[in-house]
């Protein structure tokens, strides 16, 4: 096996992993990021949210050569025209792509290859909250479920520690599972 | 001013959004709706969500003709290739969208004409918590600020009302505010 091959596993560069737990572990200010997002209104419920830019490491990172554009909508029976996902089913990605992340990149530091990932999620939302019908209801989803079918050369049960240790660690889980402070501020002008 | 453009504000149909609310108050099973997100790893930091299909007003939705597809990535500094936003990136926009789209559906039933919703999203994150180097630190944000800039032929205490009541019933800033019960399954086969 080359050299190469050990050191990426799972497609995540281990080397380069244990190089970022180290110099963060000598300087924990490498570990203040700033995540964004900035979204413009198109019409009824399509609106498009831009990301590029973030803060890591103590600057800001111009590593992306691009800014990634995501659309939002609603399907027929919200009164939308699909224009994208809506935002309750990109928070499932959003959840769904950092368990996984989360998951194949704990497998990694731990020489474990993966063959395959795969997960459903499901949300269940009485809409009479989110449509101001019912103050009892809440507005967001009551729960969500979600199924991992996991392979890799690696036991049944160390498997399970990893998906195990990747909600332990996954920062969207984290966010979802136990909320976050959110401010709101108004311009009108 | 013609039928249409009465009934039809801020891309909303009106008249549908009072028609839903109706049907929804005589029949409140039609407000049980379950929305869903699949998942695949494809290599590394880069994995693919597919959503087409969920579940509403007694029955199984099919109206779109396709399913939408969204890649998540990292940054080199977080070990990926930039294969598509973060998932606290994806998360943000998921926030931003749902406030915009709350924020315009209660416009429209306001009769509030908008001429521009815009916002910026930021959320602050100490990697230390996501990397497993500390036990103190979370690994979500610690707070996400969001700050609108709202336009329309309304007063500025209107359009603030707006804002503050769209914050009051959307989904996704509920699950983000307050978190939402998430069971994960693992099957290894």
């Amino acid at each position: 096996m080359s050299t190469t091959a050990e050191t990426v596993r799972n497609g995540v560069d281990t080397e380069q992993l244990f190089g970022t737990l180290d110099a963060i572990k000598s300087d924990p200010s490498l570990a203040k990021f700033q995540f964004r997002a900035r979204n413009r209104w198109i019409d009824g419920a399509h609106n498009r949210t831009t990301i590029r830019g973030f803060y890591a490491a103590n600057q800001e990172d111009t590593s992306r050569s691009a800014e990634f554009v995501v659309d939002a909508g609603e399907p027929a029976i919200l009164l939308g025209t699909d224009t994208g996902p809506n935002p309750a089913e990109s928070l499932l990605h959003a959840l769904a792509a950092c368990l996984t992340t989360s998951l194949v990149y704990v497998a990694a530091a731990r020489g474990v290859h993966l063959t395959a990932v795969e997960s459903t999620l499901e949300g269940d939302m009485d809409v009479q909250g989110a449509l101001g019908l019912s103050d009892e209801i809440r507005n967001g989803f009551d729960g969500i479920r979600v199924s991992f079918r996991v392979e890799g050369e690696a036991p049944e049960e160390k498997l399970r520690e990893i998906v195990e240790r990747a909600q332990q660690r996954s920062a969207v889980f984290d966010i979802v599972s136990n909320g976050v402070p959110v401010t709101v501020d108004v311009a009108t002008a």
